[in-house]
């Protein structure tokens, strides 16, 4: 089937969306984007048009010759079913549940505490003034990365990345997190192999082009000038 | 490979390990069960020996002959893989999509929100009394019934449960969800068909052994008498 074909629904700075734009460049895919801004218009995630192709109003959306597939990790896992060369996910069960482990802990875990909607709930309907969220934030960053740094230590099979010599499903998850603690002030330096994970993915082809601030629709003040 | 190789660490009401109860079961699978008090000695999940198990300090944790899965999804994900009789996902890549994008929303966007920890660490250091964490719990809970509602009638293929005729990794995820509701008093008439489904799903055997008021670590006060 011809790649032009797959259209990733995405906003620049999502988290969710920076994995899946990850996964689709490990994969030498193809791909149009179409942003979905959830700062303008009140979300346009809640607009009715988007809403028939992602009924929970969150971005990304991935479709694949018109059929829309919701929710970062079922799209990896799609992609890794459809398009196998490039595995996401290693080959033997209990590599890949440690696989899905780390990147289920992180997606489910970690970022959906400091998710824009959550902070701006807590915001007008509590009364956290900036300070107190961005203390909130970095709490659950903290917690999160301390986990996943343990988890990482704790394992042989840790190498230059989670599984070992590529990255795959975990880095498509660890590096938009790391992203996010950059971006809210996060010291990482007590986290060593999580950060040189990120350092390692950093400088490869697919993360540099996945990165937030090298999207049609970054903001100029945001935009990455290489 | 016996199966009495199998050990679920799990705590009775916490909706992860609800999960994994009901996806062994409907597996037909013989597992014991390990409790893990999360209220307990500041919370035994904690405690030095179980993070061996499960460095990411939660439940569940599925031990299978000495291999040790975290991540309810991931125990699903694996009990797919090794044991593939009575499936929990559909053979279709959009229908397992479908299948993992609800229960992802589910164990990704709903549950975390409500967990014990955030509970604590709202009330602890944000001063959240009793009404203030019940509103917060709601909110969330209804947002989250909203778009499973509208998910499910908008798509043809919700028949007695999400995915046809049987439950699997969606209802795993759902019922437990229905059951954080109504312990949180959240009117569930404006789900009709979340309802149905949890409805068809809670007098089926997999599920009624797999209910929190139905467990070895049960307290009295909350032990279902039949």
């Amino acid at each position: 089937m011809p790649e032009a074909s797959l259209i990733l629904h995405h906003y620049w700075r999502s988290s969710a969306s920076y994995r899946a734009r990850i996964a689709l460049n490990l994969k030498g895919l193809t791909y149009a984007i179409e942003p979905v801004n959830l700062l303008e218009d009140g979300g346009q995630q809640h607009a009715v048009g988007y809403r028939l192709i992602n009924p929970q109003a969150l971005v990304p959306t991935l479709v694949h010759d018109g059929h829309a597939i919701g929710q970062s990790l079922a799209i990896l896992e799609y992609l890794d079913e459809v398009f196998p060369e490039h595995p996401l996910l290693p080959i033997e069960p209990l590599d890949r549940a440690r696989a899905r482990g780390i990147a289920l802990y992180i997606a489910s875990e970690g970022q959906p505490l400091m998710n824009l909607r959550v902070l701006q709930h807590l915001e007008q309907l509590h009364g956290f003034d900036s300070d107190a969220k961005n203390a909130w934030v970095r709490h659950w960053l903290a917690i999160s990365f301390t986990n996943v740094e343990r988890q990482l230590t704790d394992s042989a099979r840790t190498g230059a990345f989670a599984m070992g010599s590529a990255p795959g499903m975990v880095e498509c998850c660890l590096v938009p997190h790391a992203f996010a603690a950059a971006r809210f002030g996060l010291d990482m330096a007590p986290y060593p192999t999580v950060s040189k994970i990120v350092d390692n993915c950093l400088v490869l082809p697919a993360f540099v082009s996945a990165h937030p601030g090298r999207q049609p629709d970054t903001p100029a003040e945001f935009r990455l000038s290489e």
